[in-house]
């Protein structure tokens, strides 16, 4: 038997968490004796408890310790993290500390040093006082890399994102919730996120042209509400078609042709951008006029167009590799306080991984089955939203004035 | 008013064929007048339609009639095709002809000259006596290209892919089959296409590996049913971790660990094979010694591992530029006539965009929504299956003994 | 073998009759000749094939007959229809004519007659020149009933339900539609259906009071866009609830309470309403008002609140015999020429069970596969919208003015 | 503002209990303090909390405490209930206590008196020492019912429906487990169920026929697995003409025949056994010879047949009248300790309607959203599965031997 004592402090009992802890404790077959439990008397106050658990041996106990602390539980105790050093590009040494995306500390020769940038599935890189997470793709040799468990800390995800929205992303019922009501509400939380100076995110999937949300869209980025947009080949190319080739779209979208690949004009319009060499380009030389990534230019706002195996063309901005695409989106995520996903699998499960958890996360989809994906991707602060992607934003546009 | 003269022959009543054509040019806007029309007599014998189609100017009768080949539908006529050199790396001249995944001849010269390898979304390039279909970003400076729709025809879709496949494809109906039925059906069209010497393009999402069927896979591979697999680098790390770390997979897919971050083996798996440098290189170093892709070395069959931006590592096989991913599945392609799509959305779709129309594709998942939009995707032979893929898989493999 | 001549009239090719009919043929082992087609040369003429159809023995061709009768196909022939008396209250003699929901006629005594009411799955009885289709269970003894398929024509379905609405309804490509299109075309119908007198039906389910579309509904019927109302204990208790309880309502729609029993609040409207008696002298007593039900009764339009046995109360003027019910719902459809389904799926396949093949029926349900359920029904002219029907419902209102 | 102290005892922790009654408090726009809270110390050990709420006035505090007692939080205090008799048939008392389907006392003269038959929404009835749920419809003058919440108590659900269940129900993730795993997981418990005498209901939906599971569960009725059966008219009758139009099923089921109308084989078995006059008839003289309704005769087993108003005919076994329907489904489900629903929603439902909290329920659904639908009713203990209700039958079939 191995035993280790663990410790859970925050909103613990009305966000699930020490629910969560428990339940995942004796779901993996090993057990637990609650040491100590100090529950918050009003709702603001936090609740704090200290659990032994017992596994079976040191692997199942390191294993499940590593689980629990993506629900904010942390070893009790006050060692030094360990680090070993990269000895090949790309490879992290066997052991590596692999990161939550809730707010981290390490403990480094004694004091305790906030992670700059928390991301999910990432090594820890200690430089000094500074510490970073970092995609295995990106160390390098020499890199000081945290090992173990050991003097690593989270906190655990706040109130935020409890039952509410738990229950809201996994329940039905959310598709019978009156939509007006909730349409009011996203459009607060962008309004208060403005007003306090952070950014909003918008991650677009090509459902967003297909219902007519295009121009909805591009109003809102011109008026200010989109500060990052992150899409795919698809959105982008739709969007300019339709600006592009304007009667042409009345045709493509009608009743009429529902396949797919029975035209041409989006591999028309890819092919015109190509020549221009960029989106940028084909703005400024005016052959593109109108938009949701005219405005982009025109505003500008930064946008990343990640690249996928079902790309055609691809458009000149198109990141063709897709680690690539990826780094290039952790670039653009600094200040971003909630992101908007709009009718967007891939790249909405892309942007999940790389977002704290702290980022307050809205997902619209007509399928229960893509949001339950999205959710399951372990974002603490994410609300799904069952309904018509053309219809919820037009309103979410009317309701921001 | 601008006017053409279209035919269309083959299983064109069956095959819903013909009725498509009306429609699509009704939906258009357009009209047309049956001008000829002779329909076989029994269900081996084929019918030919001449219509007459009437739309209000060029651009709008171009159009449909680009749309109507889709369906099988030539212009009436014998003109040589126009061609154009490229001026630009990568970019085709304005007016290429796109092209369908159908069976396609191009006129040259007075001759009707084959498309060699058909793809749909792709322009046609003339070489001598040589048609290709090329896809945009490959074209050099000085290819002649087809531009317009004179001198190509193409050939209707046979039928085999015609009602049944189609009802089956669209209507909740097939959730509701004998399962065994159509398990022992599957099997029957495998066992045929290996008799006659074709291959078999398995493509596999991570649902495979979730849901049990992986070692099943493996089994087919080893038995030389699957001839090339296409994958992403979920599916290929899953697949490893579940080999390698064995009992640890029996925590992880077990009931407390829903959440997907929740672990690092997946992390730690792509790790190790990074140091080693390649999935053969792991697997000659006795690092994975069993699973789908141990036995895709072993065998060796060819496989393709396409990347997203939503990749963990990736592993060393993963191609990160998915424009070279997709040119990696299409030279690994020759000769596949049956496709199977396992619980493949992204991969389903990439396969589905540049497999010829008479490849035989059975998609099978457990969600009615992505099955339809592989459908969607234009292949002329897909039929669907909406169940559970690792008792489907299961079956599948005791019925091919 | 056994051989029979079918012919098949009206818009064969563009509506996919004749495509079915030959698929039926093939798909149940029947093998078909071609005697003759005449191909109607523009989209307003109709056309003709008659066909021989050869199956395996006697009742293989009556079975393949009867499912082809469906598609608007009838023996080529003249005798008079084969009459039967019952012998037993609510039993059919064996052998009797299952009815389509097609137009229909009876010959007798060398006469066509027309059949006045066409519905599904019933019997045809004869009486003087009075031909009626009758339910099973309402037949009585000594009625006349017809028996075999002598003497039976049906006319195929007309156009409007042809290809368009099949792939909108089986295509998820609808739920990517600009929906304000959508909105618009439902509206142009709804409108042209009132202009030329004819009724509209709408059946409700639950989420239309969920997604707060209660209010748009009622705002219908006092505005004389609705004649007839069907729905089920549910729907008029959340109506009535809502009304009733005003602020109790803003409750227990809130995201607080997803389980749907956390409260007693429709128990007490509906045990209220049970000591009023009805809803009309809940109305007249001002319990209620306000509302759909209440503009129900206030109008007056009828309406049928069909049971169910997950029914809480129920309601008074619910129908607790289902068999009642559904009588008393067809006798409400008489000149109904449009109706709308709005989430849905028992009542909607209830009515869809008993209108006549020439309704046209627009479904609105978030669920694909509730839509497509809906249609497999086998009425041929629904067309399924993938939508938000709180949002819908509002956006028809405003478009109705 | 209004005040009242609530106190919730059990594994309140670990089954999610204490964070659903918090965030229910928070989410109705009231506040809590707790006032004392004491949590054991091991798994086995049970919780207890006591907590004070402030509402803003009493009938939002007593809404609220309406609503926490779903989840198993009583109102501390000792008072007697107060009784009002009913003074019209099938009508309640004004204030009236709605049940929960927890086990329930009632403090009658100061004594505790448990209630005998947990049900959901429900009106309690006091005679005597003896203490009942009865539904509204059955309560007659002179019924004495509890009315307020005063002397009042439930007991919070056990452990076993906790976060496992919960997560299993709400997540997606439960489409991607190993089938095997859970198969083997259900036919343990029904073991179990078996061993210490509890009885197993099934409750099946026309699917069951459809995807060919109907052999396999008639095999389980045959051999003692099921000992009440809860279907509808479509069950019954797609599995009395599998058996007795044998080879036509063989026709009906098949690829070429997707219309669900297309054939009267239904009808005509319909008809003849409403010639029989019942099921148990119709075996008797030979009609019926096998099948699940076939076994269910000759073990015999009750079965209850809910009619609902899209039945043909219906057979003659079916209740007609739902309230009759619901009240008989009442009377058989005395001793049901496991459920099983598979492929029903209606009838699922309707069942999940009427069950004690205590049942466990597992539910087998190809559609996700049935399987949310059914678990937002309330059951504490469902355990939903999305698979194949075909291929799962037929597992469950050989894990029971």
């Amino acid at each position: 038997m191995a035993t280790e004592t663990i410790e859970v402090e925050g909103h613990i009992i009305d966000s699930l968490i020490l629910a969560k802890v428990l339940d995942t404790i004796l779901a993996s077959g090993a057990d637990y004796q609650i040491l100590d439990v100090a529950i918050g008397r009003t709702n603001t106050d936090t609740s704090r408890a200290v659990l032994q658990v017992d596994a079976i041996d040191d692997d199942a106990l390191n294993a499940l310790v590593e689980v629990l602390q993506v629900h904010g539980a942390n070893r009790v105790g006050s060692r030094d993290v360990a680090l070993v050093a990269c000895d090949q590009d790309g490879v992290l040494p066997a052991g590596f500390y692999s990161t939550t995306n809730l707010p981290t500390e390490v403990r480094v020769d004694g004091r305790w040093l906030p992670v700059v940038n928390p991301e999910m599935d990432c090594a820890l890189v200690v430089a000094g006082d500074i510490v970073r997470t970092v995609p295995m793709h990106r160390v390098t040799i020499g890199d000081l890399v945290v090992v173990g468990g050991d003097g690593v800390r989270v906190h655990a995800p706040s109130k935020r994102g409890g039952l509410n929205a738990f229950e809201f992303m996994n329940s039905e019922v959310s598709s019978e919730k009156p939509k007006a009501l909730l349409v009011a509400r996203v459009a607060e939380r962008l309004k208060e996120c403005r007003a306090r100076g952070g950014k909003i995110l918008a991650v677009c999937g090509p459902a967003v042209v297909h219902t007519g949300a295009a121009p909805d869209i591009a109003r809102l980025v011109r008026d200010g509400w989109i500060d990052v947009l992150f899409a795919g080949n698809g959105f982008a190319t739709h969007d300019i078609e339709s600006n592009v080739l304007g009667t042409s779209l009345g045709v493509s979208v009608d009743v009429g042709l529902p396949v797919e690949h029975g035209h041409s004009n989006h591999l028309r319009v890819i092919n015109e951008v190509r020549r221009w060499g960029s989106i940028e380009a084909a703005v400024q030389g005016e052959f593109i006029t109108g938009g949701v990534m005219y405005e982009c230019v025109k505003r500008p706002i930064p946008f990343v167009l990640g690249g996928s195996i079902r790309d055609d063309g691809p458009l000149p901005d198109v990141h063709r590799d897709v680690v690539a695409a990826a780094d290039a989106m952790r670039e653009s995520i600094a200040g971003v306080e909630v992101a908007l996903m709009l009718a967007s699998t891939l790249h909405g499960i892309a942007t999940g991984n790389i977002l704290p958890a702290g980022v307050e996360t809205f997902c619209v989809d007509i399928n229960h089955a893509v949001l339950t994906k999205l959710a399951d991707r372990g974002s603490h602060q994410a609300l799904g939203i069952v309904t018509d992607v053309g219809l919820f934003t037009r309103d979410l546009c009317t309701a921001l004035g």
